[in-house]
């Protein structure tokens, strides 16, 4: 017979592991880029261009922002190695690394949880 | 002959189209939750346990915080929708939500970087 206590507990098998802090440490920093519903539909719209990239001057109408705000918002996905930046002419342009999002898919894959 | 500034101009399909501002804020409250190292760290620990849901009390050693923190932490996956709790006896037991993490996923597709 079981006490109540031992009974309560679950099953820990864990395959691949759980995340080390290293890796949960990087996983959250590029969470935390996502986590702001404008870095979100700016990162939707240059998804939506379907071409290699996108110019900050195509991004502030549709959105309703100035390009200064774009380009703050801009700076923490490039930061966060989510998007990449070229400077072209007078204009930045963006892409997006799909690495990083194939990363983060892994993460919030619910079978697996972790990093590849 | 184009002039320097509809040069820079780089085509804008979307066939989805990009994401609403209330999708992008929802999405952002799931990433908001997940932009912590602590409840990666977590999450990982109840996905790499192979069972339908975790007890709290097995929550603590392998991650070296005490409950009241893993208290802590899961009610903000739970408010966030990433998680379900259910009280058995003094233990809170914590389920993943696939279906979340599913909504997640669709959303940093690159190919699609939008809700379905």
């Amino acid at each position: 017979m079981t006490s109540p206590e031992s009974a309560e507990y679950c099953c820990i098998a864990g395959a691949n592991g759980p995340l080390t802090q290293a890796e949960a440490e990087a996983a959250a920093a590029r969470f935390k880029a996502l986590a702001d519903p404008m870095r979100l539909r700016l990162l939707s719209h240059i998804a939506a261009a379907e071409c290699d990239d996108v110019c900050v001057c195509t991004l502030t109408e549709p959105l309703g922002i100035s390009q200064p705000t774009v380009s703050h918002h801009m700076k923490k996905l490039v930061e966060a190695g989510l998007v990449t930046r070229e400077q072209r002419g007078r204009m930045a342009h963006y892409s997006i690394v799909p690495e990083a999002f194939s990363q983060i898919r892994d993460i919030v894959d619910v079978r697996g949880l972790r990093l590849a």
